[in-house]
């Protein structure tokens, strides 16, 4: 048994549409807690949906994962993945992999098909509520992931290409993963690509932004340095991230995720 | 005993408003399982809660529905309506009517007046956590409605006019009933009334805005159609709704609630 | 055993920094009840989140109540705070100081440094989830303050100056503590403060903004003036606040939090 589902969406917090994931949840397994991971990822966007999940799982108990971001509304075909313990549950349009893939990678993984789990009639527009919803609910009070469909090969699964870093003549390439609230601005560099290149905390960086050339003090957190001042620093999930110290970096920098970045040891 | 509260305000999420209520819950029915169905009705807008909370309540567990938007703060009578084995709670100002009808209709009422189970002193401008709340969680553990307060005739609450359709001269009339976070503009004719006027998916609608004269392709999605373009589809509760795929189809059409719409089978 | 948490964080809804939280919480104590308090704190605003969780902490049950909001990211020491059967949990920055002083006063408190209880490697930049989370989960599954790390005597305690009014020449002069979502306007003056000048409910005031001069009703609820007017009332927590009924009083007024008002009983 399973007592935890969590949920992330672009369903946004205007209507009542998580409500009635949350309510088909409670009807089937009225003692699961549910988590809201995170439901305003921007209209299908499933990249970001993909890093706000896969970034959050390691904090999450162990438990039924739903993710519901699909441009194709109800194109994708809808699938259970096991890993590390957990069943990830939606659209296999690359949403989960990212999470799949820090949780330990796929086990087993099987389309959803079976409509006796559904909610009926299920609408093409509102998987979320009418599929993965009750699916989940029915994993959490002992169903077991393969009775939902036929086994889906891991190797098959649709993947997100995932962010990635290259260290090549003394410098770090990578890009722009996401900006949150506070427009940080996390790069697909690690901590250890840096250390790798020599960098220590309390150095410099220099930073390619295209044709643009800055340079960055490295330091621990954001707040060492002044209000108002750019830094990059190493983040809660050990990425480096481009900030302003009570400011916006992205939009100071001019800086969307998918943006290239490049960073080397000293300006 | 109840074990589920559900909660539609327009308290927004910027304050502890919702969190007062949720704590007051908590003291009194430790264990219930709170849902938030919106909290981001606009400020007084009691025809979009109306909408919401209606939408949503198919999908919600039997339990005590607290519905708090009341412009006159206060002004109305708090109200608990039994209807198909629900309590809903809230102000006799038409917020719940709809959710009410969706529920198999009011088979009884009380004016909330019993003052033993408010939270004391109740302020004029937040009865849902004065009263709303307080209420709700007795009930939930054992106090029965006729306790709150004297009857009230079910034929004497206040209730919204419902969004209607018309068929006439081989079109349908209604009105946009709510639009979406996506822009996705949900009018009160249903899929039925197409299917009356012979209208079948895969066909093109005409549509009337005013003296405007587009035509739209009838889909089973939004994504049935390019990116970009506009749609009109079957929603999530049966309701048709004019959309742009990864788009919004309400600014586009400059259609907000209460817009009067005309379809046709064929433009 | 306490089973109740709650969550005030600047985190925002944006990303899955209050899941992590959750998630936490949910690892060490899986029956806690989590109520979240407000994640909309502006970034860093310190004082409008302890206005918030004084505010709210009265209508919360007792239990561990974190705050976190800290423009210095983890410099200020985290620290433990014993007040009427609660602890609340979070920097040592005023955030608490509020609601602490609500709840009675502090008792005693503790700085945070035992590791045992933080996750780790401990982000210098998410206390929330390294620290905070952790700690209240393990107090409420049976951990005593004391075993946190060193105790702190509570008048070395940071605190915020609280919000004032001062009541001199038959005026009173206070404070704008916050502005919710509705654009109320909430000042550091009671509604004893202006009983205690001879205001009664029905009068009008004289209000004082910097030069401006005003006169307003004072009334029991903004719903007392017609649509688009100026009014005075005792809000939900006793202290008055300018509105607009259905209108935003601090835009109209251009009042932001801190401002400074003088209140007479006629104008």
């Amino acid at each position: 048994m399973t007592s935890v589902i969590t949920l992330l969406t672009d369903y946004g917090l205007e209507d009542g549409y998580v409500a009635a994931c949350h309510g088909v949840i409670a009807g089937i397994a009225p003692d699961v807690r549910v988590i809201d991971v995170c439901h305003t990822i921007p209209s299908g966007d499933v990249r970001r949906g993909a890093a706000i999940l896969a970034q959050t799982i390691p904090y999450l108990p162990k438990g039924v994962h739903i993710g519901a971001v699909d441009p194709g509304t109800g194109r994708a075909r809808a699938v259970a993945i096991e890993a590390g313990g957990r069943v990830f549950v939606g659209p296999d349009n690359g949403l989960l992999s990212w999470a799949v893939h820090a949780a330990g990678g796929a086990e087993a993984a099987y389309v959803i098909s079976n409509e006796d789990y559904f909610l009926r009639p299920v609408s093409p527009t509102f998987h979320g509520r009418d599929v993965y919803a009750p699916v989940a609910g029915q994993l959490c009070v002992g169903l077991a992931p393969a009775e939902l469909g036929p086994e889906r090969p891991p190797e098959r699964l649709v993947s997100l290409p995932e962010p990635t870093s290259l260290i090549r003549e003394g410098c770090v390439e990578g890009e722009v993963v996401s900006v949150d609230r506070y427009g940080n601005t996390q790069l697909s560099i690690t901590a250890s690509d840096l250390e790798a290149l020599g960098v220590r905390v309390g150095d410099t960086l220099g930073v390619w932004l295209g044709r643009r050339q800055l340079s960055m003090p490295y330091r621990e957190t954001y707040a060492a340095v002044p209000p108002g001042e750019l830094v990059a620093f190493a983040d809660s999930v050990g990425l480096v991230a481009l900030a302003v110290n009570s400011g916006d970096a992205s939009q100071r920098l001019g800086l969307p995720p998918g943006a290239h970045v490049r960073l080397s040891p000293s300006p």
